[in-house]
């Protein structure tokens, strides 16, 4: 542990002729951060003492520098643990909203301008995927992470014939650290965890920004539930998403405390410095911050109303584009030229204020000879949509897989978790 | 205030069929943060309900929007005043130490290599001045940011013809917001606030640097206090400069909140979004953890205990180099080439394994025919450093008019703050 | 200069057997950046060779510490003075606009959702005011960082006798440093100044978050030129703001520079050390960057086209509650309560899938008896608007007086760049 | 490719009726980074040919936005397996140094202070590992980011019968994306590889620390290599560890980059959004400026000359304090106990001003009757440090194991790189 206890003080009283100043104490108080550690504090400890066969010589060989980083890798595995099995709840409430309402279309946006038709379903999933990688990236983590530091020492090691490798097998570790001064001055995994925790969070504010926008009254595709919105002490018409706001800004948070450990590891000399103790202060709070901006991501995806009709109200003809340039492509123009000549029907639709299928077939053909009356195959929406059948692409087929493969992905996350 | 009080949620509840979930509540929390400004509410909710001429209707024509943001404004000049208390103090003891110890000498360093002869006291005024500018950062801040934004309501502003002046000559702001739009949306002076934190913190962390440095057993200039030392629970021996690594350490925690509060606001639409809320959390951290390195630094200029001789000892006659040269340009030598000359001098010196000062004369005169026997006038680090008596140089007379200005600054200070 | 000339590295030849590595000489590179200073150096210079009275020895009893940074203060000038005009000619622009559009109605939003009726140039000109800011920050950083480095040598200062005053004011200095260790190692003007560039950068970013949505299909009140719109390789309809997005995303490129200064500089010790190279690299980019969203925001905000119609269509009667609310109030009704009863009008007349107005007054009275018909007098977006006229609301008369501080403000920026 | 060529602009220009603003290219510019993109869009390019059977639709069901992401992704596996030859040659220099110089003695630091007496190579290995486990994140990063992205078209997929796994193997790649909305607007293979890149820098940082340190006159551990150093325009007598503060400053300027991506990314739009663009050059920045300071530094780590008598010289009696209460607690005394009445030896020689091994052995039995004349058993340096045998301690055995993972590894680092 961290903080200076009285024992301690007088332990090295042997040459100190004063404790610490009231000022430094206040400082380096860790104690709200240290005894997050104790239960992992108890385990280790316990093995340490059965590796010494004497309990009470606990002290012996071991110094604070190795203890509290084996503490913190014990920490990091239970906190990990949770974090894959929110992640995998999320996964799963989004494969449940996707499945349910398959066939529901909307527009997809790039550069927030309408594109191509898209499934809703399509949409969500891509969230879901993000949030499999970072699972992904959370299990290499916590097996790259998983070897013991006990042993080290100070820095030098240790001098009592210690079986460093007895002591990883009892406390679930799959091997030790191969350098004991690397190992006390080492807290990669910690700026590992706050990554991964920081790129979640990454991932839950463009989830967010997506879902503000649509619960605009303007795009009204989604209405956010009452327990997820807050109303406003001086307009009563307000329905505020607060809670899809709390989650885009929390990113800023969490990755501050990335950018904060990096700062502060950054220039210092090998193996332990005291600056090394602000690790904990950043670890728990992104895990903290985390697990809420979890949680209402959940209950925000679980509780949320989708609004169809408002969503294919926002489908608008000159979406057709691309599918029009394709149907010209597969009459033998090639892509470039296909493309142009549907801009140029864009553009000419545009300026009369109608849809591009308003125009007669007479004026297409103007534009192209190659325009004929099978035109009509390609100007509705759902036909459009299940031609994308590629992998990854909207089609029904192709969502389907998705599904398969997040569920087998949640399955598997919830077991390790 | 932010959170969400049972009153709000019914005052809302004309349209809300439900309060908030359990989740969101605890994401939104921000109770923590807003008793910190109970006493700066209170204290524009007193003017705002003076200038409404009724306590009642208190809530009329306002908004949590520009009461949270006033709140905060009354808070920061708070702040802002006990900040630059703790900067004169620090300021005051660096000069009285530094007038204290003034005539000892030290090597000067760049690059950590030695360079030239200076004083301690120029040194430790070094750092003194670079918290003198963050005291003026922070009064320009004070100034420019002293503008009361109630009166603009949510964001559109106020139609009760209710009169900001009077209300801001009341709170002691020097003028009113000039777009209720802007002003319910505005972050800045927060921002501008954890920015001058973060900026006192680096120039602590430099300052913690060669402290570090000089205290160790290798350099052995300075001797911290028990008080703000710490031991080791294995090695006997260690005197650890614990206070000097965790003022190191927190420029990347403060740092870390100027970072988190810019990105938590980028790209957000204007006014006010509720991602704002984490400007608390971020500034009141800043404030906290600022406040605790301030004082302990305090501690250690005052406590700490100067080793004077060992910083003769680590004065080496290569040292001299520079004033050979400016020896030989004295007599007509173009600086680039007496450079070269001493190089070589220092050189041969070097392969001897002697001091430049043990060479004979006789050898000197085979590098330039120019030295001569005044050569021993720059053979004593005190003559030497007293000619460096341009404005800022290391002379006596130059650092006695540092303090000077220092004093002056510091007392300024102290009465603003 | 900070790059290694042959005839550097041959006037340390006195002392070094060969030169530095291929490797380290690409690593310390920095021509590409010292070319920038050429024409401050070549001031600097000139005047020191004055200030000594012999061109010959201009090296003399100067160091490439306290040249560099004096060059980049005469630089920073420069930088100052360009950006100062460009915020101007956007404060302009901005103004321009606001003045011709003056009358149109938008809905002013909170939480991206529909708050109160407010005018287009009370929003446009709320951005404005955040430049304001922005320039005035510039004004005080030019003026504090305003003293001459110049005469502190390596670190101890200047022996030669040289008149740093008459130095000063030669340069356009309103002073001189006063610790030639601080000035040597300082580079807080040139964080301050990123420092400014990045909080520009994140209004432009809030700004260019507004526009984006703003010319969205779905809310379609702004359509971007042509000139700053493109197109897509697939979607002939496609037209996207890349402009606003390239100015939404660079807030993270020039903040990233802010993050990467201060990281460099902390834990550095004091004076000078190499690290401190970096700082033109992080300042030349975010001038450079700066520069460009500046001239691109400008573009944009003059040659955008509203679309009132649009603007006026998305007003809806909801927005009306507040002043509903404060219809009550002017009656006699505390707010709480009518803020009650209108968030009960809003929930009835959202069951019914109508506008409030439509309720008929005896429904109203059911609600609260002092519903009469002098409520058509604030049943009208216009009439509303003009009621929010305390400093800094959205009527008319407050606008126009923004307008003429704006325009003063532009004028004085105008003068100084 | 994200610039707009002419060729674009006119095949928009069905729609539009001018180009873009001369402001606009000016940002939007990306050619300097295209431009090293090119030979993995040929490769990429040639296969999309193949798969479609025509070469002369090759822009057919292809958008910009799967193309670029499918190129940065084959410029990836080429930057990772540059950047992992360049890690497996700074860890065999290291091996080599320490082998060679195995039985070197120091003191090993804590928190900058003599701790205890280590090897050299103990110490020199301790950074070698941490690049070891760089070596294994970017191997992990490699083969999760290794699925194909192509096909994925502008968003919403590929509707021409494209076979994406054929394409996968045809590019080498394991597998393909899932979901195509996820596809076009996922960074997060650049984001983490500026991750992996910038924990690299925060490694070399501390090394470089450690070497500034131990090359003062203070330190005089090592002595740097003149290719390696710099000297002073002003003081001929200065060799300047440049090198090693170019790599301690560049973990400031990478890490910047991961701030900056993390920023602009954070709260956009889901899929492809022009921010992203931003993307290359913080990832090309970060590849290109690694590169730099890798090859400095196995520069360094080659040429640096060990000055093992000064390593000697610093070690201390008082470090001996560890192995003495280890003596005692063989004997039979309690760790804590053994602690404390070392500490009084400690401080009873300090007060004499002699070395611990100065006290006579009756005095020492003043302090406990359990000392005994075997006490000069562990009163040698070398002796004591064998006894650091268990795994990854300082012992010759444990370092002999250190080095063969080691070389194991940057054999198979160099295989794959």
């Amino acid at each position: 542990m961290t903080q200076i206890p009285e024992s301690s003080y007088k332990m090295w009283g042997g040459r100190f002729s004063e404790g610490p100043h009231e000022a430094l104490q206040s400082l380096n108080n860790s104690l709200p951060y240290d005894c997050r550690l104790y239960a992992d504090d108890l385990d280790a400890s316990k093995a340490y003492a059965e590796a010494l066969h004497l309990g009470q010589r606990l002290h012996t060989g071991r110094s604070r520098n190795d203890q509290v980083v084996t503490d913190m890798k014990l920490w990091l595995r239970k906190a990990i643990r949770e974090t894959l099995g929110r992640l995998s709840r999320i996964i799963e409430t989004a494969t449940r909203q996707a499945e349910l309402h398959l066939g529901i279309l909307m527009p997809g946006y790039t550069h927030l301008q309408r594109a191509q038709t898209v499934q809703f379903s399509h949409w969500l999933l891509s969230h879901a995927f993000a949030l499999r990688e970072d699972g992904q990236r959370l299990v290499e983590l916590r097996d790259r992470a998983n070897v013991l530091p006990l042993g080290s020492g100070a820095l030098a090691g240790n001098p009592l014939a210690i079986d460093r490798l007895w002591l990883a097998e009892r406390l679930g570790f799959s091997g030790v650290t191969a350098n004991s001064m690397h190992a006390v001055g080492d807290r990669d995994f910690v700026v590992d965890f706050i990554y991964c925790c920081s790129l979640v969070s990454l991932h839950l504010s463009r989830l967010a920004e997506d879902l503000i926008i649509y619960s605009t009254k303007e795009f009204d595709f989604i209405k956010l539930a009452d327990g997820f919105s807050s109303g406003s002490s001086l307009m009563p018409q307000k329905r505020n998403p607060d809670s899809l706001e709390l989650i885009r800004g929390m990113a800023g948070v969490i990755t501050a405390n990335l950018t904060g450990i990096m700062m502060t590891i950054k220039g210092t000399p090998s193996t332990y410095n005291k600056d090394l103790q602000y690790d904990k202060q950043f670890c728990f709070q992104s895990f903290d911050k985390l697990t809420q901006v979890l949680e209402v991501t959940d209950g925000v995806l679980q509780t949320m109303q989708l609004k169809p009709e408002s969503m294919e109200a926002a489908l608008s003809t000159d979406m057709l584009a691309t599918d029009w340039a394709y149907y010209l492509v597969k009459k033998g123009v090639p892509f470039r030229q296909a493309h142009h000549i549907i801009g140029r029907v864009v553009s000419e639709a545009e300026k009369r204020g109608e849809d591009i299928t308003d125009l007669p077939l007479g004026e297409l053909q103007t534009f192209s000879p190659l325009f004929g009356s099978d035109i009509v195959a390609v100007a509705g929406y759902s036909n459009n949509v299940e031609q994308y059948n590629a992998i990854g692409g909207t089609a029904s087929s192709s969502i389907v897989e998705q599904l398969r493969l997040l569920k087998k992905f949640a399955r598997e996350l919830a077991k390790q978790s």
